[in-house]
């Protein structure tokens, strides 16, 4: 059941006349055709008409905490956001958190050695056995490949086979995976395609699950900050892959990254990138997912991307599947869904809204082409006759 | 024959001891493994011995002049060119040239509306029963697509029919295509596609050609600079594509170009940037380049192009193919050769050099992986459900 210790208010009986706020709210919703209240899928249904006033106030911020708080429910979440940001009423409500964490990410490295394992306790250790029931067989946490695919095990091996035909890897081979996960693309890679792995991730519970399942396969898992791991010069990679990690590096720390990545690779070698990127330069990081969500974390603009692979690298392909990361995201909700009385005890219902919030706002994100998902794929200095990327 | 009136030094005898500006060019080749009058067909020919020091003063710039001016040969001079850039030895002269030229484009607009008809002139212009003998049948004088094809004519079909279906053309569509050369996109739009097409020029010379060969089918030519062309909003177009264009642009005008672009397009259409792509942000336009074959061109990075289209576009794909220029540019030199006898009254000896020195260094810049080829496609929103491009 919902939470309420949040709102003072009390619920309001039915025929009241809607105050300011909820006026004000309904008019905003119907500009993204939604009803305030209606009777589709995707309107929203106010419990606490004071929450109007607070989501005005607060934008993102304050429409997911009323949401956790139970002020408002909504049948299909994932279509009502997508609503939200295809009229782009985002820009409609200015709210000073945003400017805070603009001028926040501004003064400070949110992602710096000392911050970057926050995350990992924050988010990465909230249990196994709890991602293990949403993620599926793969532990693959990013973005699925349903180009020719129909379930999420199905979608997540296809993306793991993606990355290994883009990376064009051959057995004897030596994989650097940087943030690395549960493990899955180590795993696959070296029983698919007989390649060494070393994989480094900040998150104890996801090093510790990763050795256990690739027992007897040529796979190392490193705690480590990818700025702490230094590799000789007569040990380097012959390609790195980095899944999903470099949303939380952070665009004072790109440079850092990339230095590192090509320190560890061969010069005739190659790298995969796979990232959620937003579409606009200006857009700060979603304020309930920095509280909620994913600490400190950052998206970058293909831009921000390309200008700083600039020096030292060519951009042989970029490929943007990120509509897929919608079907993804339902996918995991619908085993989140059928798997949470197992975890209701532990982590409670405000835990279960915000989870749901969290799934839902992304998958809807995705849907109304927001955020993307770029995998782009570069060399040190160009691969002699050319790059070509599988077909796939 | 060549023509040395550039060049007032006289041949010297072969037993002469070589002077110091010959000994420094020799050691600045070795770095790159090219021997000063060695015998491997990539070697360098030194036929005035005074041409090392020019070489040396003005790098790019005089290297090409000197041989224009028959200062020396090479049998295989694409290998040589490759050599020294992959050696990364244009780093390592510094003429003051360039740096000038870097100057001349920060402070001047050189591609404004005014200056932007000069290409127009000096190079489209130069003759379309020129250019009909070395760019064969298609007449598209852009990257050609080698992945499937043996023959220039076939790969020129397999680019237009890629760019077709990356815009996934379908018969009643209206396409601009801006830039539009001899009209090969248009012709092949307009005849496989039923699609009705529009394209721009600034070369008399071109639309009057395309004009021609596309009698009996949908294509209209305007011979506009593409920041005059207006689209009443009733009339917007499907699909935008621009081939080969871009790189006359220069960055002050990438904004204007964007805007023409995304105004002439309905919010659900597509379109599709082909561009040669320079890798590295500070490298500035080749003088030699930019003084006898592209006055005022600049090529973009990526970062340029995506950073632009941050505000108003979705990048649904970036296809980097570069190294397919190389096979083009070696196809159209093996063209100009065969065709030459028709053409030497008209030109003369250095036109013929000039022309192989640009054919041919081209082609080394592209297998050294020094400049790229991008097919970038934008969507204004997003598609919905996600882009796929077409397996090719």
């Amino acid at each position: 059941m919902a939470n309420f210790h949040d709102t003072p208010s009390t619920p309001s009986p039915p025929q009241r006349t809607p105050g300011t706020g909820e006026r004000r709210l309904a008019a905003l919703l119907a500009r993204a055709d939604i009803a305030l209240n209606g009777s589709r899928p995707f309107d929203l249904q106010l419990h606490r008409p004071g929450a109007a006033a607070r989501i005005l106030a607060q934008g993102s911020l304050g429409l997911g905490e009323a949401y956790m708080d139970g002020d408002w429910d909504c049948e299909q979440l994932d279509g009502l956001i997508q609503r939200l940001l295809a009229a782009r009423l985002q820009n409609a409500v200015h709210p000073p958190v945003l400017a805070l964490a603009r001028l926040r990410a501004r003064l400070f490295n949110l992602q710096s050695r000392a911050r970057a394992w926050v995350v990992g306790r924050a988010h990465y250790d909230l249990g196994n056995d709890f991602f293990a029931a949403m993620l599926g067989e793969s532990m693959a946490y990013s973005c699925a490949y349903w180009a020719d695919a129909d379930t999420l095990d199905a979608a997540q091996n296809a993306k793991l086979e993606l990355v290994c035909q883009k990376l064009g890897l051959r057995p004897g081979m030596r994989l650097l995976d940087i943030g690395c996960g549960w493990g899955s693309l180590l795993r696959h890679a070296a029983e698919h395609h007989g390649v060494q792995c070393v994989g480094l991730t900040i998150s104890r519970a996801q090093a510790e699950w990763t050795q256990q399942r690739c027992q007897g396969l040529p796979v190392t898992v490193k705690l480590a900050d990818y700025r702490s791991f230094e590799v000789a010069p007569g040990a380097r990679f012959d390609r790195v892959a980095s899944i999903g990690m470099f949303e939380h590096v952070g665009n004072k720390n790109y440079p850092a990254f990339f230095d590192v990545a090509r320190r560890a690779l061969k010069p005739d070698g190659l790298m995969l990138l796979h990232t959620i990127g937003k579409t606009r330069h200006h857009e700060a990081t979603d304020p309930w997912i920095d509280r909620y969500i994913f600490p400190n974390g950052q998206l970058p603009t293909l831009g921000q991307i390309t200008d700083c692979v600039d020096a030292a690298w060519v951009t042989e392909d970029v490929h943007n599947f990120g509509a897929d990361y919608d079907r993804t995201l339902l996918a995991w909700h619908a085993q989140f869904r059928q798997h949470w009385p197992r975890f209701a005890a532990r982590y409670g219902d405000r835990f279960r809204r915000m989870w749901r919030y969290y799934l839902l706002s992304c998958a809807g994100a995705f849907r109304a082409r927001a955020v993307q998902l770029w995998q782009v794929v570069l060399s040190p200095t160009g691969v002699p006759g050319g790059y070509r990327r599988p077909l796939s």
